[in-house]
């Protein structure tokens, strides 16, 4: 069961001869989700050996070039591929007229819908769902609007001990109860009554993890509330310590003020990128964001950052 | 004196783990021209340390994706380098839409003005020059309307030799009108008429170097006519032999046709790209060129291709 993040670009505006700008795919149990799309997002994910026809949906944080331009080739190819499912894409207001453009010259031939979804958001607000998994998008403070995605697992139903299934013999209708979290009420003959405490016979499998994506931004107060304990919390860096006023000026963030997020958020792990072309070697960053926040790595082009699934231990039943 | 051809992208529609859309830049004497743009087009260039702020113009062939995608990504950087002198887009009529959406959308804080000139010729017509070059368009045969380009240095003034100058004790205007191409007539007192040749007094310094451009296009027989004699020729090689029915379904041209071309028009060397992402390893596309016109290489990102400057020597000066 995957959840699994790939590194496709880490420039900011302007890419490097070792940076693509901005692009990350996010594969939730085999399902492809892309978070941000600059140029070169589809050579990107060749490399990476990450299917473009298993995309189904992308989320864009904003409309600034670096984090957009790579949409228009994605989407020749994937109707080149032959394409026929929709490919939906959330994203600020002002994409519906970038789209329907692109379309109008570029989409002869589509057979394939690619839909605009609208994130209009002031805060956090669930934007999308599946059975397992969802996504909340929350604004950032940048120059143009712009939005954060939280990616997070379900509380998954709850499994029932082999062994309370014995000890019980729960019947299927009681199986059900426990798996959605309540405890079992049997009345006897009698009307005595005996409860089988949920927290006894069943269990969560696993402890659901999640990830959120932090560009462009300036830090603000509710930010790192608002990303609370995430497993692995992406926050842009464009810019070293010291360069706090062109940070604030281009509505951006240095290390230290990245890193202050995560620690404030009690994330369980950091991860920057976005490197200002001002730094070709960004490998100093890491230190200024480990004196405030260790648990911390730069993103470079081509890394995958796995969070493996972990099983809740603090309630696992003991057959006795 | 450059004359050097820059090889930025190779694939076709679909780009590859190794290869990066249709783009090339064309160095003449210092003066940098993009050919096509595809997405990348940006990146490659840093990585062939061609200044992007160095570009004054592009020509486009056509509006598939593969060959225009990268003028975004390229725009948008050359504003944020502070660019403020116009930049020259000589495409389709088309792409007069493609760019007013694009500035609509993303223009917003440009110092400089990204200028449309329309390309429409049914027949090759000069579209550009400057004192020292001129490019003519000219048709090619694929499925929506696209052009190749003619890059051509115009023949030189005449250097006039300095053993003749000495000989016959020429005035500045005679050397005026023995650059010009012209013959020199002296008159003495008593009528005679001596005439000094062009031939024997001056020389064409160098060669004027050309280079076509031709992708996309189905075969057609004008084309070998319009090129004729050109120093480079490149000419798109989307199919290997044997693939002609798909070639002539897409708008395209296999290995032999391209060959065939440059055999007809006696260029002076040949060079192949554009390969269809069918063929992961193209290199087998040589050998097939090659057996029809042996003077061809196949294009690859990063390639470096220089046209020297060759001295005339058919009407050296003797000094006798």
């Amino acid at each position: 069961m995957d959840f699994t993040l790939n590194i496709l670009g880490t420039a900011s505006a302007l890419p490097t001869v070792n940076r693509f700008p901005s692009a990350q795919v996010l594969n939730i149990r085999g399902r492809l989700f892309l978070i941000d799309c600059g140029e070169g997002t589809q050579i990107q994910m060749r490399k990476q050996h990450l299917s473009i026809m298993k995309l189904d949906t992308v989320f864009l944080s904003h409309l600034h070039g670096d984090h957009v331009f790579g949409i228009f080739g994605l989407l020749s190819t994937m109707s080149m591929l032959g394409r026929t499912s929709p490919f939906h894409i959330y994203a600020p207001a002002a994409f519906g007229k970038v789209l329907a453009d692109f379309l109008g010259s570029f989409g002869d031939g589509f057979k394939f819908e690619p839909v605009h979804h609208t994130v209009k958001v002031s805060s956090p607000q669930l934007v999308f769902e599946t059975r397992s998994m969802e996504v909340t998008a929350f604004p950032l403070h940048h120059r143009i609007e712009t939005y954060g995605y939280l990616f997070r697992e379900k509380t998954p139903m709850k499994n029932v001990h082999k062994s309370a299934i014995e000890k019980y013999g729960l019947s299927l209708s009681e199986i059900g109860t426990l798996k959605r979290g309540e405890d079992v009420t049997r009345v006897d003959g009698s009307g005595k009554t005996t409860v089988i405490s949920n927290h006894e016979a069943a269990y969560q499998p696993y402890v659901p993890r999640s990830f959120a994506y932090c560009s462009d931004t300036a830090p603000f107060p509710e930010l790192a509330e608002w990303v609370k304990g995430v497993d692995l919390l992406y926050h842009e860096t464009t810019f070293p310590c010291g360069m706090e006023k062109m940070a604030a000026i281009t509505g951006h963030s240095t290390t230290v003020q990245a890193a202050e997020c995560a620690a404030a958020a009690h994330v369980g792990k950091l991860i920057v990128g976005h490197y200002s072309s001002r730094y070709p070697d960004a490998s100093f960053f890491l230190d200024e964001v480990r004196k405030v926040f260790p648990e911390a790595e730069l993103a470079r082009e081509g890394m995958v950052l796995e969070l493996p699934l972990s099983e809740m231990k603090d309630n696992a039943y003991i057959c006795r």
